[in-house]
């Protein structure tokens, strides 16, 4: 298992929905891979390799899995895919391991041409985010040097806490061409709890998280007409998407709940309304667990997955 | 540097409430140590030791000395705290060794008596929630054998996306005496963005938080009256306190913004309302860098700080 320390991503300057918008015309395709790897649903063949490493802790033996599994998963699929989302919390689980094996799945994502979106929902203030901002972008100065961050293009974050929870991971994000897309309008049935809830001065909660991610992403709009702060807006809610997107005309959304969770890619049309690009599919167990139902080779059925989500959602592009 | 595996808390079937109350009893004490270590703002005397490591990468020095301070403050402040309140951005800005250091700063303040506290605002739902709360609380089992976790007596969750985000993280917890503390109302100006947002229902955001935490609290009731579902509520919104604790009576309120951010003890005598440990007061900076206005030794002068504020907050108790 390679070392320390985490690979960084190559500095851009250019705004983060223009690299966007030219991966996804270069890549033809919307599609995010989605990798949550899961010690209990790996591919066949992987833990017996992993065991012939011999006497190593379960801890080692499971972060080389991991590791395996998601290799394989990306060289599968990544013709058909334009980026990556990890789960952290699925590295995590794995204490220092897991993150030795995180930045080798991203490095290795990389160079399969695909984008990394780092999903850890994160949501903190001041130095915290600031903190959190270092360890999944571009890393931080210490009196003994510079410490790499994880460099990803994107991460998810968590706006519960308001506008100084997003902020400092727009300005981390900003000068380095990344972006930063935050939790809207959920696709889980908890959504309804707070998200949906109607406010005093109209509308819901969610509508109003849409507004905070208009306003500090309007500074950060390229010539592709996207810009840098985006959000999350689930495919389960497809009723949600065309007022997501009058409210936020320019902001990439990323659409979790395809597959697994009964969101259709057919349902997603007001996502793309700014362009290819203004809509990112995302799909984990739906693509890695596609030979369960379909059948055959692990690899041959999540490609097949990815192809035709990818084929769906070119479809329906503006 | 320690390596692998992190070490994981003895279990325990009492409810959390319950620990926390006899732990509060016992150390005569409320305030909780916050550890956020900056690499810019170490304890004199810490960098030299770390480079006196030798040609060592940045990472792994910056590592080293993050847990040189951590342990020092936690040596000089224990007595008066009864817990400790790790911010998991802070060790996560250093990848892997980063991991390796938060395990065993840990493993200090429990061999010192305190109650662990991790301080991650986690929010997801799923597979990815339940990945977190394994990571966070007791691991997991993989082909390999079982993986530890971190062994948190409680964490900290966001709970934007609904009850589905804290559900998980609960029923991780309960079975293992631990405790999940919600997001409700913050200590940061952007509260006003989203929690204080008032519902055409009546009340504003954060109560509708309360009452789910609440709700999910209420079967993890102890006889100390406390529950294993508290809530975050900032010590900088004094006014809201009581408003809080007749909406959420068995909760433990993790009380932030104490120094720092201008709260101030005297102003949360509600939370005290079920007893000594429903309150606990969270101070990280105002400990840690109290000898920069105090004068003196770094240590003696974190002692004296938390020493006040553990006075401070024993006048209050009810």
């Amino acid at each position: 298992m390679p070392e320390q320390p985490v690979a960084a991503a190559p500095r851009r300057t250019a705004p983060f929905g223009d690299t966007l918008a030219a991966r996804v015309a270069e890549r033809e395709s919307q599609i995010v891979l989605g990798l949550d790897p899961d010690p209990l649903a790996l591919w066949p063949g992987v833990i017996e390799s992993a065991r012939r490493r011999g006497d190593v802790p379960p801890v080692q033996l499971a972060a080389i899995a991991i590791l395996s599994h998601c290799r394989a998963l990306i060289d599968a699929v990544a013709p058909a895919c334009v980026a990556v989302k990890p789960q952290l919390a699925c590295f995590e689980r794995f204490g220092a391991p897991g993150q030795t094996v995180l930045a080798a799945v991203l490095g290795h994502a990389r160079d399969a041409g695909l984008l990394v979106i780092a999903d850890g929902k994160r949501g903190d203030i001041d130095v915290s985010a600031r903190a959190y901002a270092e360890a999944l972008f571009g890393g931080l100065q210490t009196p003994f040097g510079a410490v790499a961050g994880l460099g990803a293009d994107a991460v998810t974050v968590n706006p519960l806490m308001g506008r100084d929870a997003v902020e400092p991971f727009v300005a981390a994000a900003r000068p380095r061409g990344a972006g930063v897309l935050a939790l809207v309008r959920t696709s889980n049935p908890g959504a309804d709890d707070v998200e949906e809830l109607e406010l005093a001065s109209g509308g819901v909660v969610w509508e109003r998280l849409a507004r905070i991610v208009d306003e500090l992403g309007r500074p950060g709009v390229g010539e592709s007409g996207l810009s840098d702060v985006g959000a999350v807006v689930g495919a389960t809610a497809p009723g949600s998407l065309a007022r997501a997107r009058e409210l936020m005309p320019n902001a990439v959304f990323l659409l979790p709940g395809v597959g697994a969770q009964g969101g259709r890619v057919e349902d997603l049309r007001p996502a793309f309304a700014p362009g290819p690009a203004g809509g990112l599919v995302s799909a984990s167990r739906s693509i890695a667990c596609a030979y369960r139902t379909a059948g055959g080779d692990p690899a041959e059925a999540a490609r097949a997955e990815a192809e035709r989500l990818r084929q769906a959602a070119r479809a329906l592009r503006s």
